[in-house]
């Protein structure tokens, strides 16, 4: 599926390296706003300060990327206009993950860097400069944290069924009924006593920061992640990431949860993520992943984009 | 208030020498509890090592505080029986705050060591082991990250109301009706559309870890968190450190909201969490907190325990 021409290793050390100077540019944007702030702080020029960094870290990383893989074609948040993902190898960048949690000093933001052959990711790297963590993963390769700790995380615990599951949710930013009250009765058949209902899973967690999710379920932390409306560059590295560490990444409620990556659901907004899990008798990781995926989706109400 | 014998400055380096011996056996148990779950795990082994690290990281605590300050009383979470919390000093700890993210191996866990006086906190330490994040502060000492930063982070925006407030909640353990639906109302007043009787505010996040919550509203992170059902031990480090912060605890809906830290309020079960902001002209620092508090809890329901 990947041309020949490419070499995967080099790609991955480029976007690595890449990734980090990023993750540079941010520390350095945020120490600025927040000495601007400071002094004089309207929402509007907060605002402005945000979008400038986020702005100016996509434009450094397009300059690298057009300088060292001339041929390739890029999407990126800021500059996205609406165009298809085609078959070329695609750069699919988020600058800044994570924008609510950027403005407010939350450490949980992330630049995420994926690359697509044929609509599919074959790679992908998703920065923290807060927490100084590099999840990387090329197709074949494995995923990693620094480069050095293979993803899932040796024995973490395996959720079995959905009860035993600890589950990422966002609210979401539109807000808008009744996609608001979708999610939240989602929440409450999820978190809900049997006696109720209710899945009772574990618990639900929410960080607002898609790419973070994506990393947490690949290395084990928790074991699904929920994403309604979300676009490529939200989850293209993650995807690569989640699947070289044994993950799924499926559809919204009622699509096919075949498992295969195909390009149509890169761009298909609504993701199910479930972690590696194959511990019962008569199931693959696969098996196991589907029978979770359809207990969730049980859940969950279809929600209008 | 804090007797004439206590030096701060020396207990505080006693616990956050403590905490960080702690989080040492954190880290070991947690290596330990995966090597083992990745043999031969079973739910009711894996909660039993769970609960062996968690008992034997409080009985260390113990040892060591009672070693070095005899005459200090103790309560911890793993050891409580409904000891009340009398005037003398007393440390107040849990070994292992956010069990379950613990046992999914999510990485926001840590041990949390308050000191009260007269039922009032006055030293707090609360410890990250997986992000190696040490938070401290002593009364009238200020906060810190690790001993270097000061709290809240220089610069960072500050929420003027709510609409612009960034807020931790949590689905809580008990998943009983009505307790759950009502905590679900909450989230959907606060997330909702004004033209819905919303607040839309910036947004909600969810980690599962009181006192890492606290630690983030204390940096500037975020702007509050709200707490129903909290023990002492949840909140006694956490109370100190927002103190230290510029911050201030509130108790549940109905409350006086001084902002005074007497006895009953580090027993009250319910909390409000609101960082420190004064830039509205006419406001000092309190009433603008004040002032998010009320708007708070006119978008709460009273919440049965």
């Amino acid at each position: 599926m990947v041309a020949p021409q490419f070499d995967l290793d080099e790609i991955l050390a480029f976007a690595v390296a890449l990734a980090r100077e990023a993750g540079d540019m941010i520390l350095k944007g945020q120490a600025k706003r927040f000495a601007t702030s400071a002094v004089a702080a309207t929402k509007a020029n907060e605002v402005d300060l945000v979008t400038e960094v986020d702005k100016a870290v996509e434009a450094f990383i397009l300059a690298r990327i057009t300088a060292a893989y001339p041929s390739h074609r890029f999407v990126g948040e800021e500059t996205y206009e609406g165009e298809a993902i085609t078959n070329e190898p695609t750069w699919i960048v988020d600058p800044i993950d994570g924008t609510t949690n950027f403005i407010h000093g939350y450490p949980l933001v992330a630049t995420s860097i994926g690359l697509a052959v044929n609509g599919v990711p074959v790679l992908g790297v998703i920065y923290n400069p807060f927490l100084d963590q590099m999840y990387s993963a090329a197709r074949g390769r494995g995923a990693f944290l620094n480069g050095t700790t293979r993803l899932p995380i040796s024995g973490k615990p395996r959720a079995l069924d959905l009860a035993s599951a600890l589950i990422s949710v966002d609210i979401g930013n539109s807000r808008a009924e009744p996609e608001l009250i979708s999610r939240l009765d989602t929440f409450k058949t999820l978190s809900g006593r049997p006696g109720d209902g209710g899945k009772m899973v574990h618990s639900l967690r929410s960080v607002g920061c898609t790419s973070v999710n994506l990393c947490l379920v690949a290395s084990g932390g928790q074991d699904m992640h929920w994403e309604i409306g979300g676009w490529p560059w939200d989850v293209c590295a993650g995807m690569c990431i989640i699947s070289e560490a044994g993950g799924v990444t499926f559809g919204g409620k009622g699509s096919d949860l075949s498992g295969v990556e195909d390009a149509a659901l890169l761009v298909g907004r609504r993701f199910l993520f479930v972690r590696a899990v194959a511990l019962v008798e008569g199931e693959d990781a696969l098996q196991t992943q589907r029978r979770l995926a359809r207990e969730f989706y049980d859940t969950t109400e279809h929600i209008e984009l």
